[in-house]
C-alpha cells in the first residue's frame, strides 16, 4: 500500500508543478485516504510540489498513534484544527492550491487569513483528475467490494431469505447483515430493497411492506471494503414471472448488455448512454428508464465520470462505472440491473459476478 | 410536525429581516430537513424573508412524490441542480443570504453568477442558532433516540451479548441490531465497543480483539430517530473488578455527576466543562481526561454547544447537550460514562436512562 500511496503524491506533485503552485492543501477526507492511507475523520495534508520532505500531515489527539502507524513517511502536527494549523506552517510559499469543490466559503476566509502572506489559489478536483483512473490496489478493494456483495446475495438467496412474508426492511438488515460475514466494513449505500409496486420507485427505501408471491424484488446494495464501494442492482421475481415481467427484464438486460459493450476507452460516456437508452426506445419504453445509466465508482459511491445523456467526456482504460439502465411502471413495479465495472482496453471487466438471468425464487 | 416546521421558518424569516436579507438560500440538508421535515438527499430550499408563498422547494425527480408528500405547503421546483436552480429564480431580490459555512467557494462562485443581479450574502448558521434550543418535537425524537439505545443495551446485557470470548466486532454488531429491533433507522454513529486495554483509547473502533474476564468493556454508541441523534457510553467489566478499576469508575462517575449538576440556563459552558474536570483533576487524574466534557447534539451527532475548556458562551433552556467525562490509563483500560440530557430551568432531564452504577456483567 505506502508505495501506491507514494506514486500517488508523485503523480500530484507533478500536476502542482505544472499549475505553477507551491503546494497544495488537501483537506477532503477521501482525497486523504487516497493520498496518504489514513482513515481518521479530521486530518489534512500540505502536499509540496517538491517534495515529500516539504510535506506535512496533520489530524488531532484522537488520531495520533493511528497516525503514526497509518503514515509514518510524513512529518506529523498535532492539532485538532488541522487544515488551520497546516495553514499556518505554509507562511514561506507564495501560492499554495486549496480544494475550492470542498473547502467552504467561511473556511477560506479563515485559511487565507492564516496564512499570510502566502496565496491561496482554487484548485479543484486535481486528486478526484487523479482517482478517475483506478490502479491494481483500487481495483482489488472494489474486487473484494463486490465479491462480499455477491456473496450475501448467493447466501440470502440460498438460505431462504427471500420469501413472502417477509418485510423489505427485513430482507435489507438481513442483507447487510451477511455482506458484514464476508468482510465489509459496511454497507457502501442505504439498500434499496423494494417490493412488488414499490420496485417501480426508482430509490425506493425499504419499509414493513411485505414480499408476496408474484411480486418484483428489487435488490440495489453494495459493500463497502477499505473504503472502496460495490454497486449492484438484481431484480429477482418470487414464483412464476408473469409475461409482462418477463418482457421488461428481458428489455432491460438486453439494454443493460449493450451498455457494458460499449464500454472501451475512447468512447463518448454520453454515447455509452446511449447504446443502452436506444435499446429501451426501440422498444417504445423510453419514458419509463428516468435516470442515467451510469457513474464512476470508488472511493465514493458516486463519482466521476457520469454516464448520462448530458454526460460530458470519454471513458479511459482503468475508469470503475456502473451500468444500470431500468424500467419503471409506476404503480405495477420495475426493474434494474447494474454492475460495476472497469473499463480496459481488451473489453470491460466485470467486477459483480451474480448471474443476471432472471432468478426466480 | 407540519405546525413545528411553519413555525421554525417563522422564526427564520425575522431574523432574515433583522439582517436585511430578502431571502435565505438553504442548502445543508440538515437544516433543510429542520425547516420542512424533508428527508431526501438532494434539495434546497430559497426561504423569503416576507412570507411563505414567496419561498421556493427544489429537489431532483427521484424525490418528487416525497416532496409532494413531505413539503405540500411549499411551491416545487424539480430540478437536479436543486441550489442553481433556487439561484437562478431569486433575481427580483436584492440580498439573498447564503450558508457560508456550508457552500462551497466554487458553489458560490456558480450560484452568484447564475443569480445575478440579486448579490449573495455570507448568512452562516441562521438555521443552526435555532436549532441550539430543541422544541418538543425535537425533544421527543431524542427521547426515542435515547430509549431504543438503553433498550438495546439492556437486551444485550440481559440475554448475555456481554461475554468473555466474544470479539469487540461482533459486540457492536449485536448491539447495532438490537437498536434497530427497537424502532431506530440506524446507529447515531460507528458504535465504539473497546476492551481492556482498548478501554484506554479515548475512539477506539471495534476490532477482532477478544473480551475477557476481568476486562473493562466500554460501549459509547446511539440510535438515529427521525434524523436526531442519541449519545450515551457506558463501561461495565466483565467479573468482580479489580480495586482500581472501582477507584476509577467512581472517579468518573462523581464526574459526571458534577458536571450534570453543573447544567442550568446561564451557566457557562466552561464552567461545566470545569465543573467535572474539577473532580478529576481533585483526585490527580486530570492528566488523563483528555477530551471535551460534552457537546450538543440533534440532527447532527456533534453539534453547539461545546462544553469543552476552551468553550464560549452559556447554556439555555431547551439545549440538548452529552455530558461525557473519562479516565483513560494507557496500556490498562479506561471509563467513560455518557448521558444525554436537555437543559431545564427545573434541572436538567436526563434522557439515556440505563444506570450508572457500575454493572458486573
Amino acid at each position: 500500500m505506502p508505495e501506491s500511496h507514494l506514486r500517488r503524491r508523485a503523480a500530484l506533485r507533478t500536476s502542482l508543478r505544472e499549475r505553477g503552485l507551491d503546494a497544495l492543501l488537501v483537506t477532503d477526507l477521501r482525497n486523504l485516504r487516497y493520498l496518504t492511507g489514513f482513515t481518521g475523520s479530521n486530518g489534512a495534508l500540505l502536499l509540496d510540489a517538491e517534495d515529500e520532505a516539504g510535506s506535512t500531515f496533520c489530524t488531532d489527539g484522537r488520531y495520533q498513534q493511528q497516525a503514526g502507524e497509518q503514515v509514518p513517511e510524513l512529518a506529523l502536527v498535532v492539532d485538532r484544527a488541522s487544515a488551520l494549523a497546516l495553514a499556518a506552517g505554509a507562511g514561506t510559499r507564495r501560492r499554495v492550491g486549496f480544494e475550492s469543490q470542498h473547502v467552504t466559503v467561511d473556511a477560506l476566509d479563515a485559511l487565507a487569513e492564516t496564512a499570510r502572506p502566502a496565496e491561496f489559489v482554487r484548485a479543484p478536483h486535481l486528486v478526484e483528475a487523479l482517482r478517475l483512473i483506478k490502479d491494481d490496489t483500487e481495483v482489488e478493494a472494489l474486487r473484494m467490494a463486490c465479491a462480499a456483495a455477491d456473496r450475501a446475495l448467493a447466501d440470502l438467496v440460498e438460505q431462504g431469505g427471500l420469501r413472502p412474508g417477509r418485510t423489505e426492511r427485513e430482507v435489507a438488515r438481513d442483507l447487510e447483515g451477511r455482506m458484514l460475514d464476508h468482510g465489509a466494513s459496511g454497507p457502501a449505500f442505504a439498500s434499496i430493497v423494494a417490493a412488488g409496486a414499490n420496485s417501480a420507485v426508482p430509490h425506493h427505501r425499504p419499509t414493513d411492506a411485505v414480499l408476496a408471491a408474484g411480486d418484483l424484488v428489487k435488490l440495489d446494495f453494495g459493500a463497502l471494503v477499505e473504503g472502496y464501494h460495490s454497486d449492484m442492482t438484481r431484480t429477482l421475481v418470487l414464483g412464476n414471472p408473469a409475461d409482462w415481467q418477463r418482457e421488461v427484464y428481458d428489455l432491460v438486460a438486453a439494454a443493460q448488455a449493450a451498455g457494458r459493450a460499449a464500454l472501451r476507452p475512447g468512447a463518448q460516456v454520453r454515447a455509452v448512454d446511449a447504446a443502452a437508452r436506444g435499446v429501451i426506445e426501440d422498444a417504445g419504453r423510453g419514458e419509463q428508464f428516468v435516470h442515467g445509466l451510469g457513474h464512476g465508482v470508488g472511493l465514493e459511491i458516486h463519482e466521476a465520470p457520469s454516464l448520462a445523456k448530458t454526460g460530458e467526456g470519454t471513458l479511459s482504460a482503468g475508469m470503475a462505472v456502473t451500468v444500470e439502465p431500468g424500467v419503471y411502471l409506476p404503480g405495477l413495479g420495475g426493474v434494474r440491473i447494474e454492475d460495476t465495472l472497469v473499463v480496459r482496453d481488451t473489453g470491460p471487466e466485470l467486477l459483480t459476478l451474480t448471474t443476471k438471468q432472471l432468478v426466480v425464487v
